[in-house]
């Protein structure tokens, strides 16, 4: 596996090698998902993108998997954790929990990546959970509560990534409606209240439920 | 798009064709992915395990795709929605939310699936759903406050799912530990004091959470 800290592998004196960093190699790999989407996103069609041949970049990556991991350490940098320093916990939690939703939602092919990937070859995603974890320290947390309310909120997250990619229609019993009649009343009840579309209701609404149901827990912790 | 109810598509005049239902496929795939994994699932491997040509295979379903669309609603067959017309609200939420989690950590390549795929050609998955609200209402649940409390659930469940597939060691910070100290001691106080998986910690503390959460918003919300 590779390791995003880990010294590129380069054949000797090829110093035309050098721009085949692992920075190039995730720019590239950034903007052929943005033109192309994930399925875009090939080994050769990599290589093309970076003018070298497929050899070259397996010298670097050994797979379109290790690809996926320095593009999950990346898209990390993109979610906000400014709020832990200055804001009260609570606000900096919204912050923090809106923006990696919405960064995910545009990237879901890295969830099943970044779920299992040890954090230690991935120095961003850990500059990411230090930042939260001072957040926590700042607003007084029980330290063993820290990590398993953050693993509970990045849970909530990536399952709620995943929903914000749905057609807004995935509710609809069509056919079926008759068989399944109090679901169906049930999804017509929440689209007759909702002037926002369905993903960003329910993230609210289990957002604010989380949020509530940490804090009491964290009030009830023996200190 | 295979739609699970819909009629399988049939060669005329070849009656040996009925044996390739939707069940045997889905009974096939199965056992495939319970000896194989999912990676040993592809159309050719199906073919073989259903000794059929892949021609035959493909007058049935179109894709690998439409594989995992059969699956993923025979798989919510498995998730204990019993509790709903029993038992109190939360406890039935509970034996919900850790059997559909369980269901899924084995069959999380299903989730990008089930997240994004309409209910109307689910019926497994839509009479899971009915179950559920009929849980709901049976606890006098607000209406329009069902469906986005289900989602919510389930966002959670699925993060919690692919999270219950990660190596326990995925917080070490190893050879960055200094560079990380606030989150390294996190991570270490909660090895500390837990006898369980993290990831079970986790999953039970955000799911105490969200019940609290959700109970106290529908409590407040105008009837």
């Amino acid at each position: 596996m590779v390791s995003v800290t880990g010294p590129a592998r380069r054949s000797a004196g090829r110093p035309l090698n050098r721009i085949l960093s692992q920075e190039a190699i995730t720019r590239a790999a950034l903007t052929l998902i943005e033109t192309r989407g994930y399925e875009g996103l090939t080994m050769s069609s990599l290589a093309r993108a970076l003018k070298v041949a497929p050899s070259s970049l397996y010298n670097h990556v050994e797979s379109k998997g290790d690809v996926l991991i320095l593009l999950q350490d990346h898209v990390m940098t993109q979610v906000d954790v400014s709020g832990f320093e200055t804001e009260p916990w609570e606000q900096a939690i919204r912050r923090f929990a809106w923006s990696y939703r919405d960064v995910f939602t545009r990237h879901t092919p890295l969830i099943p990546v970044i779920a299992v990937l040890p954090v230690s070859g991935a120095p961003q995603t850990l500059a990411v959970y230090e930042a939260v974890t001072r957040g926590f320290e700042r607003a007084a947390w029980p330290e063993p509560l820290i990590v398993p309310a953050i693993i509970a909120l990045e849970s909530f997250i990536f399952g709620s990534a995943f929903d914000a990619t749905a057609p807004e229609t995935i509710f609809e019993s069509g056919q079926l409606a008759g068989h399944y009649p109090r679901f169906t009343a049930a999804v017509s009840a929440l689209k007759d209240n909702a002037d926002r579309r369905q993903a960003d209701v329910a993230f609210g609404m289990g957002l604010d439920a989380l949020i509530l149901g940490l804090q009491a827990r964290a009030a009830e912790h023996p200190s």
